[in-house]
């Protein structure tokens, strides 16, 4: 992997890594960032204001300069591939750009393209990767003083098409997590000799529940869902995969509840789950920021 | 009310109102801004491009960090209430959220759930509050020399809905001005026993503005005209309730002409009116980023 | 012309093109910019990033402020006048309005309207003028070391409706280039009685690159080809007006190939010649925000 490029987990050092999670951690402990020069970009095939303002929040405090382009309604697409969109930019000064995209693979297909000095962040791929949300995700964890080689952590959901489940599980393997657990409609379990080979499944909510540290509930997407259950309404989602305080009881007392957002209140989570002492919903978008602040730091020094 | 939220006339103290407008006439006359190294979020579910980017550059001024948010396009809202949105956003590091919302009353519903580091302006909502606007108008007023104590104004127009014309009547109110006068069809007259009670009516605007010190003409939506008229034409609604220079007679001399934009050149006021000497329109403008410097300075310090 | 308004090429001495060529090499060569403090508005009605972006960039290079307005969605329009838009920009502070609008013209018109303090920068207006995409295609050349008085340049596409082919002429003439030659399907032509007066003409691109010493390609805009071909789609199009390398060794072999972006690749330019080692498309985007410099710097001192 180049310094500057983020694809992946599997493209990223152990030791990059650790750097990353150590000075997220350091940074929401109050140590000074790097003040920074550059010129970074915000390209947003797919739109996410949460992860967009996330990056732009991290770029700002570092004193980057940001650009944000919302590549959907963007004339700089007009008749253009991605990647003279990227080489305009580079072009134009960008040093780094963040990307997501609706497209799975397209930060792989790229990476080879790019001028040697346009550092990239895989900010989101289809149903690809989604690596800075895995690496807040630890970050959080490990500020939270979660002892990962012993944790056993539930993701549950629609993991056929989680990028964010990806990406979590192959962070938590290369940190060797204790164990991980996958739970989740049949019909939006991943396919077989996919990422997830070798992953514990469980057949309901409450058996990869027993004994948790860390349940990750995923987003659900109601055209996914109806997909899967036939037409089956939200409540219906909630009863048989929402995580509710009854639920959780079935992990350990201290078990950690977590979640990408934006939420679906009373979908994946009630209310009083969400909202609820064991949540770290919010200090994951408090994360969101020093972790990027540390990935900009990594990929730009 | 929290030194850091400002939702309505009623919820400022007298003192903060005239450090407020004191500061901002201070400030539009060449007073040093405080430098502030806070971040605020411009948060628009409505569009307006004229009121963010007033509160953008009082914001660039101070030296804030600014994000921008447009609520209607974005995706941190997707299924996502906005008391989540402004939690999401205050983990990222918001101190200040400006909201605008289509909503009566959403400003009054969060004050009390909102967390209690984020400050809050209402930057427009529904038909309730717009509170910056009527301190904008008075520092318009008061940087003009205009002696409030005796002054006569007269509002113009939909009464009905303007969160304009309330926030105005609620801080003319407040400073003690000589005499409010209210005018517009009936159909867009308030509701008896409104905000409005005990506030002079007139049927006509000719009888309202005789010897009237100020005249603050409202912006016509098109549709609400059309139900209060059935379905009568622009060009009516200026000859019963447009601002010509004709009419204008009707008020003193020196009376001054308002109107918080964007202006319906020939529906409110005939084009003579709008650009002629008696207008304060564009200087509304150029107080208004004063303004909201000083509401700024006020919340954060 | 006011020194702070850039409408068109003719409107500009030959001593502030000069200046601004010799200072955009300049920066493109490491000079250090003049620091800034002035508030600049990007105001594009017509959506075009690459532009924005551009302008952008280089306000952001120089410390300026920048805001951005997106006038289509702008509801700071809504029943507004862009005059009176403008003027409610400067009120709030901004300085230098640049200005993308699809109404040919328009710029000229608000000329003599515009608050006198209030600069202007016409990014393009309809099929009017676009001077300071000429003005970074000079200063491309003028990097690159082409000897203008002696070099014969080709301007290809659609002629009709192209302000890049417009302003490049007038630019191209001023700077007394040796000769300009154009090339296009007869319906894209201009008009006789045009600003390209005078310009030689050939009927087809294999005449028109004899000798040739640069060849800016023009964008094709489908709606526009269609017209002119009877329907007849882009693969056939690219055969009788691409540019391929095949066609490219007509001209002398050290010709160089331009495109002001976006490329329709396989359409204007084969992707060999775009990629290829005669190709400027990158440097004119690098050279873009140079010359946007230049230009804020010499309007704004």
């Amino acid at each position: 992997m180049s310094a500057k490029r983020l694809i992946d987990i599997d493209g990223l050092s152990l030791d990059l890594i650790e750097t990353i999670l150590e000075r997220a951690v350091a940074l929401s402990q109050g140590a000074e960032p790097f003040a920074q020069t550059h010129t970074v970009a915000n390209v947003f095939f797919e739109p996410s204001t949460r992860t967009r303002v996330s990056f732009e929040m991290a770029a700002t405090r570092l004193g980057l300069r940001v650009i944000n382009l919302d590549g959907e309604r963007s004339s700089i697409t007009k008749g253009e591939s991605v990647l003279d969109t990227l080489k305009t930019l580079h072009a134009m000064g960008v040093e780094l750009a963040v990307l997501r995209h609706e497209q799975t693979g397209i930060c792989h297909e790229l990476m080879d393209e790019l001028p040697p000095g346009l550092g990239l962040i895989n900010a989101g791929d289809g149903c690809g990767h989604h690596p800075t949300q895995a690496l807040l995700d630890a970050a959080t964890l490990i500020a939270q003083g979660v002892d990962l080689p012993t944790a056993k952590v539930v993701i549950c959901g629609d993991l056929r098409h989680s990028r964010v489940a990806r990406s979590n599980v192959a962070l938590l393997t290369r940190l060797g997590v204790g164990e991980i657990g996958l739970a989740g409609p049949e019909a939006l379990m991943p396919a077989m000799g996919s990422d997830f080979e070798g992953i514990k499944r469980f057949e309901d909510l409450d058996s990869a529940l027993a004994n948790a540290d860390v349940v990750m509930m995923l987003r659900v997407q109601k055209e996914r869902m109806d997909a899967a259950h036939g037409g089956l309404d939200w409540a219906d989602y909630h009863q048989h995969w929402g995580l509710t305080a009854e639920r959780l009881a079935k992990a350990k007392p201290d078990c950690w509840v977590m979640h990408p957002g934006p939420m679906n209140r009373g979908v994946e989570l009630s209310a009083d789950v969400a909202d609820g002492p064991r949540s770290l919903i919010l200090t994951q978008v408090r994360m969101s920021v020093f972790t990027r602040m540390a990935i900009f730091e990594a990929l730009l020094s």
